[in-house]
């Protein structure tokens, strides 16, 4: 399978890397309006051929799929012409800026029957994989809350705010665990720049069973938090991605609820019990984001993070945003 | 200076034994519903009188001041009657339970003439006290957020919720910090208890110069988290009350940005530097509340924490549970 | 059982305190040569008797037990007297400040049928509990390695070196784990105060079966380390008592090793797993040891730290005193 | 700048990128007996020569410098016939396996003129070159002690023992931050394989100065430490490497001894201040290894970690393995 790469900036060397190191994939082309960082790439990889082009790999008739991994304004309008061009598709998150460019792209990949896979890298960590594991059996019990903190000294991105920029990772991370959508999502942040878009954000979603998720998400941070709290009415997760090698902590911690009607009073009986640190695997997400891709494409498997699912990714962020335009009042998803 | 204390359950023996150390103060009776309580007290300080009745220390002659150490339902009818009764009053926070009680009593006691005072005890750790002398030399420049989580697993409370409970230490330390109060005010939580208690909450303050304060409350989560970080277009805190004795760190973090109108692009120089963690004061910080308490009844100083302090705390907590009431849409305060 | 306490000085008031919380002793007098801590001790506790001599406590007829928390060169002296006197005596570690002195006080308790124990508090702390079930469960497997950091910045001792003042805490904990005596001991140190009493050492054990164990203490450190790693052949354990919670952590972490006689080669094959962090009791430590030391003298019971365990430790510090004095060199104790 | 390579195991390939990167240095050959290791280079470098057999490099023509990445005991022959056929040589830490055979090849590099390098990555990196500006500047004091401690679940090694695969780290880092060799070497160890290969040690070494320095060293331990702290009279630095940014600390923290004759008692004063954490430099440590031997071969500078510093780490470890054979005696070195 003839690979081609749109995009060799921040993540672009890294897929890169992953698709060279897979088996049935050969990357052959490679496209970036620098120059210079097309020179590098050079140097390491001289057999790869370059272009400042994403033309000359959409229109060439040897590559079968794909990669964009170009600022996200550029998505909807790549992903559109390699898509039409017969090829199949692996853009950065989100699958786009906005939801119509999304449901416009999910639409379109469906009608060609090619594979058009987002990558939500998260979603193929051994932590999540591990939590996933944990849920699924019922051992962590009915998930009341989610919790999630991503905070760094960020780049400010000139095209999207905040919460179209970090919060995909949590939104996704969210979606996978739990497999269903919110009912309400509400959205506040901050502006410090000039240019109205938000580096501080904060969003909440609510759903019909009385779960709630939160999620916080900031550039402007000394340091570097990457915190998930994940609570079941049996036990707790501490997901905590700057780990080295602890990521996640399950708890066997707890309360109890008992209502005495008599005395109108509510009583708690609380549980706090060992800690288990499972090992979770250490394999580079973003092969496994690649395998996925090539068994999509050779196998007709679903990929984890399809477009259906980078659709509802979106879909939550076209809410937060409509919530941030009034002032953080509650957007209700149609049922 | 004769004291009286009303309540011995949690916070109740922490502030009689700084009232007890001061020298000017002379505790000579306690009151508390729970005859268990009481023993407990006689064992350890014999010479002390109990009661069971909140009333004997309200209408004693020989007592000047009170301390009331209950739940918040009662803080109003307790404060109220100790007032028109003469006696100074020292209350937990919050002030009151409903921003109607809190007037209330600021007014009564600026009718009587007599000392009102909230105890808001983190005004008077070292940490805060350093934080605010950083803030207050100019070193962290302007304020541009504040992020504060107090997380852990909590005693559910009967009367009040998670943001009425928890989120008053963040709100007066923000408050402190910051010298005024927001705009706007934006709250959600969620129960899940049963009876619509919320036990997880989230709350959002803008202000009109663009800063925002976002304060995150829980009494379920397995782990004890009390981070606050504040970020300033020079430097950067990061407050962490867990930690035994580093709990104030500053970073020479920062960004500064450049807008390029022709290109109409935004360009952020990012700044990391050094750290620094100023020793802090390891004074108890019950006994500064103490000391501030009897200070402003004997010399007619203003404590920190006084009451129309403790009412802007209330009046920011009214303010979020009218948000939370319609699904989170912002609340404005009257200018 | 009435008790009398000799020394108010740093430990004195721990153990008091425990002393008047257990429902079958009653501390009727304290002994301090310092006058200030015997107005602090009268403020809190009216009832209790002071004196300036020790003596008064040591011939008063109505004493049955006497806590001796003073300087460790007066231990051998008011533990003589005591037990002449026909009291039970519980004497902070070490038991003695030399090995003759530390043979006397236990041939002398024999003699007079009295109980003698030595307040090695960390034998009674959950962690140390925890982990001493944990290796007689067999789930640790056989014991290969000890080793131990115990640094602060500490009060420099003027009697006693910094081997003699900490390691003893380290040295009861290996022993109590254990069960067993070294074979050789050596151990090195450093003073860097003028008066040649070291305040940094270093001890090694070493048993006849390969087992080696290693005690590191410093009273100079800016940061304060109490960290154990116990290595078994099937897993291992981390006890660190720095952690507010989490003081045991175990590893599901070895290797095998495999001789390839023919290729004269050694293969190792290397095991990562889970880690398990068993919730401990929160119990304080010094309950325990007063519950142990009153059980002994009313029913006769063995403490966990009676006088032979006591000594044992002494010999180890006497076997490292020996190898200072020699460079370090090693010193075998006779079998 | 032709440069050959021999050895492609665990360090080669991280040594191999840095000489690419480096503008002056081409490497042509790699050789490794494992022709796995070959073919997974060739994969990624296509354009690099390989080869089983490590003369094809030592007697090319066209090679002018030769990195020895292999085992211990290959040290000596390889290093000595790439040195005999002209060729500049860095080889991996520790230079040789015994100090016969490092003064051989001290001796041959300076008859030959070649420039014999060791690879002391650690002091290359940025906490490294932090702390040996801060010592020098004398804002740390007089340094009194050196506590350094290195523990993981190391690779076990066949041809030398855990002092010679780990020690070299510290001992190098000692060495390059305090410019002189100690005066007394005491070592102790543990083998639990079988081998007689300690896997366990420890390693002490005073100065005349009354400075002490020590270094425990583990291939079985379930977590990976490598902490030094240095204490000065003046302040204390942890430099705790396995920190991602945060290695080294700078502590205000001290005592100050003061005698009081006519008492005969010593007086400390202690002083616990602020901490500082400077910001260090992130550049790879190897990097500047490679530009540091480039250097030297094209300007004949002088490398930090040059033939005679490397042979003076050698020194120590002989004098420790000395030490082990006799039960951890002291060994003086000659002055």
């Amino acid at each position: 399978m003839k690979i081609g790469v749109i995009g060799y900036g921040y993540w672009g060397p890294n897929v890169l890397r992953n698709m060279i190191a897979h088996t049935d994939a050969h990357v052959s082309v490679v496209a970036d309006q620098n120059m210079e960082r097309l020179a590098v790439l050079k140097k390491t990889y001289p057999a790869i051929q370059t272009t400042t082009d994403a033309l000359d790999i959409i229109n060439s008739k040897d590559i079968d799929a794909i990669v964009i991994a170009t600022p996200v304004h550029t998505h909807h309008p790549l992903a559109r012409a390699a898509l039409l061009a017969g090829k199949h598709v692996l853009v950065e998150k989100p699958l786009a800026g906005s939801l119509q460019d999304a449901e416009d792209l999910v639409a379109l990949a469906e009608e060609k029957h090619r594979v058009l896979m987002v990558d939500h890298t998260f979603l193929y960590t051994g932590a999540v994989q591990t939590i996933k594991k944990l849920i699924d059996s019922g051992e962590i019990g009915k998930i009341q809350s989610f919790n999630s903190t991503r905070f760094n000294l960020g780049l400010f991105q000139s095209d999207i705010n905040v919460l179209w920029d970090l919060a995909p990772h949590d939104l996704s991370i969210l979606l996978y665990l739990v497999g269903r959508m919110p009912t309400f999502v509400n959205a506040i942040g901050a502006s410090h720049t000039g240019n109205a878009i938000e580096n501080i954000g904060y969003l909440t979603m609510r759903y019909d069973d009385g779960m709630i998720a939160h999620v916080s998400v900031s550039w402007v941070s000394p340091v570097k938090i990457r915190q998930t709290l994940i609570t079941g009415d049996k036990k707790m997760i501490v997901y905590d991605d700057t780990e080295p090698t602890e990521k996640v902590r399950v708890y066997e911690t707890g309360y109890t609820v008992r209502n005495d009607e008599e005395k109108r009073r509510l009583y708690t009986d609380y549980r706090s019990g060992d800690i288990h640190i499972p090992k979770t695997s250490t394999k580079e997400a973003l092969q496994g984001v690649v395998e996925d891709f090539v068994r999509a494409i050779q196998k007709g498997t679903q990929p984890l993070s399809d477009a259906r699912f980078g659709l509802n990714v979106v879909r939550i962020l076209d809410a937060a945003e409509r919530s941030l335009k009034t002032g953080g009042a509650e957007v209700r998803f149609a049922s």
